[in-house]
Parts: C-alpha cells; sequence; structure tokens
C-alpha cells in the first residue's frame, strides 16, 4: 500500500489525480490538501466522488503530509513547490511536482519567462525531468521528479525521434498547439467563461509562452546543440487534449518509410506511445481519457519539409496520469499500473 | 474466460461494449460483428483502439457467433434481434438485447409504437427486463435479457420509489428528458450533423417517442395499476448524458424528510444509484463515463408537486454498461465487475 | 435622432444593446456606463466592436445621463434600479429598466423572492410590463419599462394563447425550460467556466427560480384568476437561445385544429411571434440573433395534456431586442425598426 | 433592385447568401436552385426563414434563371460551375462563383490539385479573383467572378501586406489555420457528425489541401515570385470561423514598429480589414456574421520569426458576405452595402 499526499489537491489536475489513484486498490489517499476548500468535503468540490470519497480537504501543509505519505503530489501555482521542498522534507518522503518549478535546469531561464526567484535552486541538479519515454531509469531512483507540462509532453514525443536522429534541422521547428480549455484551470476567469471560451478559437502568449524554453531545453539535449524554435498555443473550445503540429525541414532526403522506421524503431516497446498507420493522424478524441500519445507525420515533398503531429489527453499524459507513471516507476510497480483504461469515445 | 461476441458492434453502443469489455481480463471477445465494415480492423472504425485490438470485423451472423460466444450482445436496430433470437440459438448461448425487441411484454403495444411486426412474440415471456435495481434475481437466472433503453433506464429509477411508494399519483406524471446526441448514434443523418445539434436545443419524438411506453408498463408493475405519463426527450448539444426532470403530484401531504426516507431506503445497497445530498441535483458531467445514476428531489410545497431529477451515462448505465452489469449477474460475478471507473472530469 | 445612454453596459445584456443600437442611424449613443470598466475604451471591453465604436466606458451616473439622454437603459443587478429611478428622473428622461425591478406589482411578492428591500415602490403603478405583444399601447405611452425577464418572456408568449382562451388548466401548468449560458452573466463564477458548463446539462433554482411570480403574475391577468405554477430552469451548454417545453392538462376536449386557430388568431399581424407549421418543433438555433419567437403546440390525446412549446434568443427577444423593440413604440417609430436580422444559421 | 438568382442554393453558403440578400430592400430573390430540395419550400429546409420566405426550391436550371437574373451566385461543388458557365451565358447575366473553378489561372494545376477536367478553360483569362481588397477595380468590371476560398481569403490578408513588402521571405512561410465545422457543408457524411466533431481537433488534407495553390497563386502575384508554402488546415469544434496562424522568416531586421507601419498602410481605408491594436489577438468570435477580417502580427525577435494572425467568419467574408461585397462592386454599389452588420457576442 503506499500511501499519497496531494497538495493543491482541488484543481483540475489535482481532480484527475484523485480519480486515478482512487481507482486503485494499493493506493491509500492520506490527505488532500487545498488553500479553497479547507474542511469541505472533496466530493462536495468534485461531486463526481460522490458516495466513493468521504475525506475532507486539508490545510496544505507539506511538513505535516510528509510524516505519512510516501509520495507527495504537489498541483501547485508556479513558484510554491520551490517553496515548499527541502533536503529534510526530501529524506521523509518522494516528491513529484506537477509545477513548472524544477523543470528547467538552467535558474536564470526560469527566473526570466516565470519572472519568480527560484527559491530551491540547490535542488534543481537532483530533480528529474519525468518524461519515462526519455528518462525511465533515473526517474526510478529519484526523490524529486519534475512532472513535465502539458504541451512540452506532447510537443516533444511529436518531434523527439527526428530530432534525435538528426533527420530535421531542430532550429527550424515551428511548433503550433492546440489545447481544450481545462488547461486553463479552475479559476474563475472572464477569459475562461463559457461564453468567451465557446464558439472561438484564438492564440495567447503568442511568443512568450513559459513552456518554450522546457520544449527548447529537452529538444537540446536531444540534439546534441542549443534549439530555438517558435511556440504558439491556442486555445480549443473542448474540455480536454492538446494536438500538436509541428514544421521542421529536412537535414537531407529522406524518404517516408525511413521517417516511419525513425519513429518506429524510437518507439519500440513504449507501452504508451501510438505511431499511427500511414494515413491517420492523431485526433485528441482517440485519446481522450487514456495515458496515450498519438503521433503521425507527413513528408511534404514539394516544401522538404515534414509535418509532424502528436495527441495527448492534457489530464492524463498531460498531467495527472503521467504523474502516475512516474510513481509506478519511483515505486518499482509496472509503468502501465492504473493506466490502462482505454479512451473513451464519444 | 466469458467468451463474448457482439452482433451490431460498430455503433456506438457497440463501441463502448467493447471499451468496456477490452479493460477486463477475464473476457476473451470472440467476434465483432458489423453490417457496414466487414473486413475492416475494429481500430480502423474506432481508433482509440489503436494498438490494443487487433481484430477484424466480421458479417453479423449470430448463428456463427453462438457456436463459440457464451454471450452475445446484440446492439442492432429495433425488429432485427427478434428475427435472430430463437429458442435453438438460447440453448447454446446467453443473449442480451440492447434493442428494445424484448422489452415489452404486450406485443400489441410494441407494434403500435414501433410500427414493426415483432418476430418471435413467444420468447417474451421468458425475456427478462434487465434492470437490476429491480429484477437481480431474474437475471441471474435468465437466458434473454431485454436490456432497458436509455431514458427508461434514467427516468425509471428518478421516479420509482415515490410511485412504488404511493407517495405520488403516477398519473400525474411529466417526465421531461435531455440527451447527449450519441444517443442518436452513428449513422450519417443531416439532423446529427455538427453544425445541426450545436448551439441547439429542441424536443423531438413530442408524445409519440418509442420509450413512452416501456416506462409506463415499468411504472405499472410498481404502482399495480396502469399508468399514463406524459414523456417529451430533448437533444442537447453535448456527447454523452441523459437528465430527466420528472413532475408529480403528492397523493397525501409528505415532508422532504419522508420523501428522503423513501428513497434511501429504496436504494440501500445499490453499488450504482447515489441518492444526492440535500442542496445537490443531479448533473451529466458527473456521472460521465461511469455506471452512476444520481438522483435527487425537490418538494415544493407551493404547488403540492415534487420535482425528481436523474441523470445517466446513456452510453454506460443507459446501454453498454448496463448490459455488462446484467452479463456478470447472468454469470454469478460481482455485479461491479469491470464497472468501478469512477466519472471522468472535466 | 434619440440620445440613447446605458447603465450597466459591460454585461451581455449591455453588449446586445451595443451592437443593436449601433447599427441603427437614427440612435446616437451617449454614455455607456460600467462599474468595472470605467475609464476603458468600450472596444477593448467588447473586440467585436473594434474599429466601429470609439467611446470609452464611464462612470455608471444615471443623473449625469439624464441631463443629455432621451432614454436610458438600465442592465444592471436586481435592486439596484429601483434605487437610481425617481419622479424627477423620469421628468427628464425614460427609463426602459432590464432588471426585475419593476416587473411585479405586488412589492412583497418581489421581496420575498429577491430578498431584497424595494426602494421605490411607489413607481410600480406607473411601470408598465414591456411584452409588446401584450402591452403595446400603455408602452407606447410609458416613462418608465419594466422590460420582462427572459424566461417569462418566453414562457408566456409560449401558453398565453391557450390561457387567455380558457383551454388550458394554467394550474396544472409545468414549464421546463433549458436556457444557454448568457444568462448568466458575464461575471467570473466557478459554475459558469467552460469546464464547468460544457458537456453538461442541470436544473438550477428549483421550485425558486425568481422568474416564476413574473410568470405567475402575468399568468393570472391571463386567466382572470390566481395561477400557480411549477417552473424548473435548466443550463444548456450553448451561448445564446431559450427553450420552454410547457405541459398543461386541457380543460375540456378540443381538437388540434381548434388549438392552432387560437395560436394563429392570437398572434395574428404579430411581427416577431412565429406560430409554426404543424410538424415543426421550436429549434433555439432557428431564432438565434433574431427578435422571433417560435411556438407550437402537441395535442397529447392519450393523457388530456397540450405539450406547448417555444424558442426564442436570450439575449434579443430576451433581452436587449424586446428593450429596442420598447423603445420603438415608445418614440412612436415602426416596432421592428433595428430589429429586422435574421437569424444567423448555423 | 437587382435580380438574383442562386444555383446550390440549399448548402450552408447558399442559406448564407439567402440570409444576407434577404435583409437588403434593393434585391429580389428570382430563383433558389437546389439539386436535393426541388418544390420543397425554402423555409422548409432552412426554417430561420419562416413566415419571412416563400419560395419554393426549383430545378438547379442556370440557363433558365439567367433569363431573369441579373446575377447569379453558384454555390456548388468544383467542378460544375465551369460546365455551366459559357459566353453566351455571362451575354445575359453576371455569374460570382463561390466554387474553385474560375479561381487558379494555370489550368494544369487545378486539374493536378483538383482531380477534375476543366470544363471551360478558355473563361479563366477573363475570370477575376474576387477578393476586394486587392482587385477591386476589376471586379467592378467583370462579368464572371472566382469568389476566393475561405482560408485563402483569411491566409492571404493575414500575409500579404509582408509579403508585399518584401518584409519575409515567402517561402519559409508556414500557414496553420483552423476552421469551424460549417466549412464542410451540410451533407450527411459520418465525420461531420455531431459526435465525431465535438470536444476534439485534428489536421486534415495535410500537405494536400486544395487551397494550397490557391493562396500560392495569389502570394506569388504580390511577391512577384513563385511561391510554396506548407498549408496545414484543423477542424475546430465550433460553427463558425476561420483563424489562421502564419510563421515566416524577416528578410532583414525590422521592428515591431516598422511592420505595424506596413500592415496600416495596406489596409487604410479598407471597410472590412481591421488592423488590431498592439497586444490583441484576433479571434473568430469577434468577427462572427461580420464581414470584418482582424489581423495582427507578432515579431519573435528570438527567431527572426513574425507570427502572423488573421481571424474571419468563414460563411460571411469566407464566402457569401465577401459574394455580396464582390455583387455590390459589380453594381455600383456601396461596397459595404447589406454588410454593416456588427459581429454578434456571445
Amino acid at each position: 500500500m503506499i500511501h499519497v499526499g496531494i497538495v493543491g489537491s482541488t484543481g483540475y489536475a489535482g481532480g484527475e489525480l484523485v480519480r486515478l489513484l482512487l481507482q486503485r486498490e494499493d493506493i491509500q489517499l492520506v490527505g488532500l490538501g487545498s488553500k479553497s476548500y479547507v474542511g469541505a468535503p472533496y466530493a462536495s468540490v468534485y461531486p463526481n466522488f460522490t458516495g466513493v470519497l468521504e475525506d475532507c480537504c486539508i490545510q496544505d501543509d507539506i511538513g505535516a503530509l510528509a510524516e505519512k505519505a510516501d509520495v507527495i503530489f504537489t498541483a501547485t501555482p508556479q513558484g510554491l513547490c520551490s517553496t515548499l521542498v527541502s533536503e529534510s522534507l526530501l529524506s521523509k518522503t518522494k516528491v513529484i511536482d506537477l509545477s513548472a518549478d524544477f523543470r528547467l535546469k538552467d535558474v536564470s531561464i526560469y527566473e526570466q519567462w516565470y519572472r519568480l526567484e527560484h527559491a530551491s535552486p540547490q535542488l534543481l541538479p537532483e530533480a528529474v525531468y519525468g518524461l519515462p519515454e526519455l528518462n525511465r531509469e533515473q526517474i526510478a531512483r529519484a526523490r524529486l521528479i519534475a512532472n513535465p507540462g502539458c504541451f512540452p509532453t506532447c510537443s516533444f514525443l511529436s518531434v523527439y525521434p527526428l530530432v534525435k536522429a538528426g533527420a530535421i534541422d531542430p532550429n527550424t521547428l515551428i511548433i503550433d498547439a492546440k489545447s481544450g480549455t481545462s488547461g486553463a484551470g479552475r479559476s474563475a476567469k472572464v477569459d475562461s467563461l463559457y461564453c468567451e471560451v465557446n464558439e472561438n478559437i484564438k492564440a495567447y502568449g503568442v511568443g512568450t509562452h513559459r513552456h518554450t524554453p522546457e520544449i527548447e531545453e529537452q529538444l537540446s539535449y536531444a540534439a546534441g546543440k542549443p534549439v530555438t524554435i517558435s511556440f504558439t498555443p491556442h486555445l480549443v473550445p473542448m474540455n480536454r487534449g492538446i494536438l500538436v503540429t509541428a514544421y521542421a525541414s529536412l537535414c537531407k532526403p529522406l524518404a517516408a518509410k525511413e521517417l516511419r522506421q525513425i519513429y518506429e524503431e524510437a518507439y519500440a516497446g513504449e507501452p504508451f506511445v501510438r505511431v499511427l498507420p500511414q494515413g491517420m493522424v492523431p485526433q485528441t478524441r482517440f485519446v481522450e481519457g487514456s495515458n496515450f500519445v498519438d503521433v503521425a507525420f507527413h513528408l511534404d515533398e514539394r516544401t522538404g519539409r515534414v509535418v509532424m503531429m502528436g495527441a495527448i489527453d492534457n489530464m492524463v499524459k498531460g498531467a495527472a496520469g503521467q504523474a502516475m507513471q512516474n510513481m509506478n516507476l519511483m515505486f518499482g510497480l509496472p509503468e502501465t499500473c492504473g493506466l490502462r483504461q482505454l479512451p473513451i469515445f464519444p
């Protein structure tokens, strides 16, 4: 039995974590922390859990949680987790941070893009970027996981094989991403109101979105050199899902067959990455509710570019599912434990 | 291991059955019948199963299926199942019919509302109406299950306790129902196009919807006398979910507390019915993806009426989930087997 | 040229008023009042007006507005308008109040349902209920208009002919209403977030919605006796539109043909009410963006009840359009002036 | 009074044309042609016109129409219009073709991308590409207008100023476009069903979409040299609207201020193009129902690229509205006649 605590359990990512964890029999929830709903029954905050979960929300006290939790998920605003985590805390419990605090190794880049001072830069070297397809072994040994952002997860996995193989020039990469609205969180803002999002599509954070340096850092490792990309997210009137459409120039003439081979080799044996058959494109509806990443590509011979596409459920592979996948690895469990739900359609 | 065949597996209800069955380890799919997609990989029809299911669709041949299946689900157009099922077939396999063919005991009412001749009226006495909350024991012994309609499931469970207890006059019942669009099926019709359904709400089948006599028959049993109701379904721009709002006059003065007690006693121990705490109303989003039925009521002292409300996921408790719940009962398995998924939100 | 001021111009109803007024050439906007956006360009609050409207929002000062406006629309929270209007103000300008403050003649009923003290009950006798189909002549002579609520407009016009004609028993009326989300306004509330409304339907204000006494009062006038009804609104995942489904028992046997005649006579010559041909049902998509009210009925001989249905655009006929229709009448203009836009579909 | 005929009036673009034309007092509809609905009242096909339009659909006979129409709009499948139009027809009436048949000057490119033989290539030199912002004067003198595609209209107007000015390298252009579902038309296809489109986003026609050569041809004229681009459309769960996000490398270092000046000069005096203030991005909701094109750009100094964005209502500026704008020019009317509707929000 793994004892699990959550700090920031009442946001959408927290709610999804609770859903995934509650469906397992080897997990015990020992503390549902919240800032806004202390004392309220969790099932009054998320009535989908009516009759299933009796717990009330508790104060977000990570120190107290650490006394009884084997692992703590932090689903908190940027900048908070780094004030909470310390060597002392990590000596008692593992931490999987769903915020961005430990994703960027270079603290100056963090501070520049997030406009925050980092409270515990000394822990950055230890933190492991929790993308299992990349860092499976380090994750298994880690105490502190930086759970990847939703856009970086989808963007990176869509283009990684071709970057790694040197097939495309990573500095020509243009990533045009589209996200459902759950990514904006549950806070009450006019911009997130139904009537503002419905029947609309718009870009946001053009040229300034904070997931940009995270994608660049991971691509730099894959390319073995610094990578600068264009990244533009868009808000789509749907609850869940991220679709990435990425464009890059080939470095040398390659046939579609060769590109396919690169993808298939890169993801051979991966339980959650599906390289789609030729002619199929990733669609968010076919990964919804699951931890799958669907990827595909199109070689455009007219332009010498490859169009790479990927789809995830931002709440699962883009947040809570990937966090639980990391937990599985950290506790020596099968990586797919609790994550075998098939996509729900329609 | 239970060997399962499906006739009509490529409609939405068929797809949901496949999803629920595939997630179990005690089930083997032995035949995915289809009319329109024979020979096609099932995962090309429903790409959510890419990489998970290799089977191709086969001809809808129930006789051949019966040789290898322990149970066959029929998710077929009205009038077809009754031409397929026979004593001989039932001697080889169990049948759970998701169509309406065996739901009404009175063949003349079937023929009047469905404008079809019934092909095997001799099987009607044997068929069991597959609402576990009502007929758990007969279901366990049945060979032929009439899986209830989506609207009847939600309508009946919303009002049943008060009708059974004689608290309300069932002939004053007005049931105003609202359904997501998956209930209209996957056939290509202008009325089901995105642009026709989106940003719209309308009533349909006003005074003539075929689920009316099904609700009336079951209510008549509960009331111990003939019941005639008003039933109006509406089409709502969402994928899944049914909400029922039902109105009836009290037979005698009763306090809200007494009504609550009636509900709670009626559903005590039921694994899938949740009587919501006072002040909460059923919402389709909080049952989505699950087999739950959420019910609540409001006593309106001004009018002497009770407003009864219920919500289900029409694809799960309203179709495939309930069918699997029936299968569990027929095979002596725990009723909740494979049905413990929590509602997915948002 | 009519000089128009708006108090509370930055809510959704205010925005719709601005849209309708700006499209006219005989109107001059002389003051766009706001509480939250004072000083901001109106086109930054509603960017649909970019390049069309240069005005900035001003303080909500009705006294100052009255000096330059021939008419003032108040689109303000309940209870505010009655503190702003006075004999002195009405001696300078006409007022069309989109809030509920002057809709109910009986101040005690207002105070009971709205839980507010009424600040100017002495003006209630003068205020005219601004439903042109009912009160066209009084409106033309009025200084103070109580613009009807969105649900009451649609509910009343759907059932009025049969109540007036004594065809149905008004005390058996059950009105089940469905509304798009713009009715909830533009304030930032968790319940109005995209992810909370999308893929969901729920009832709200069951038995307690404030539009209930407004409908009852108007029906009482039509019936010539006190009327008590059941009214339940539902929230639908769409931006605009109200659909009403109303049920009542016939007082005496009547044929569908007779009922139709009652409707057609009641609405003969009405520019905005469309009695739909037999077999058609009102749908919100076919009135969207217009001032039309589509009504239809179904005689259910099995139950002796009539199902009456109506659809409006809650922002137009349910708010800003009807307010402008009232303005037209008050200034002796053709009633349809500026309101001839056809419904926009899809 | 202009007498107008429509061939193919019962598709979505036809319905929008009827809506825009009916709202004018200087237009008389003399023939609503249809293939599928001959003899049916037009208002039964599009019930938004109930009570407003009595006409029935007639056979799609362009020859007969030409006898009474001053102008004929053809909203027909690709390849049909070129079989209908002839010198003889054009001697009797003007033609505005909403299909692609006369958009590409090079018949071999048409035949390659559309996989159709062109039936009247001799008319291609005469046909004028009906983008008023570009070809206002030729349109005024034309008999045959090729009304631009929805994606080309939005794509071209979003990037045109910078291409024309030589600020960006047009061969680095990547256009990632997003469209509402009305663009898929009203034909009954599984892919256009509500449940397939809702809660989903996907790319389609990757590398092969037929609007690609149309955009390239117009950009080539602007650049004065051949241009090859990447173009990927996506399907978004909303009814109306196109958003374009386009990326290109600067040819030389330019400041944001200089780019803005290029845009503003290019579109000075344009009645329908709005260059948004700095910091605002185009959103489809703020042009819906109008003929506006909202454009903006972001200079990304990190990458040396410019992100150009544009939004239109695909049914108005992307189809029927632009067609009517062309009609206005051809008949010497003010270009904005009948097109001054403000965007409808929410």
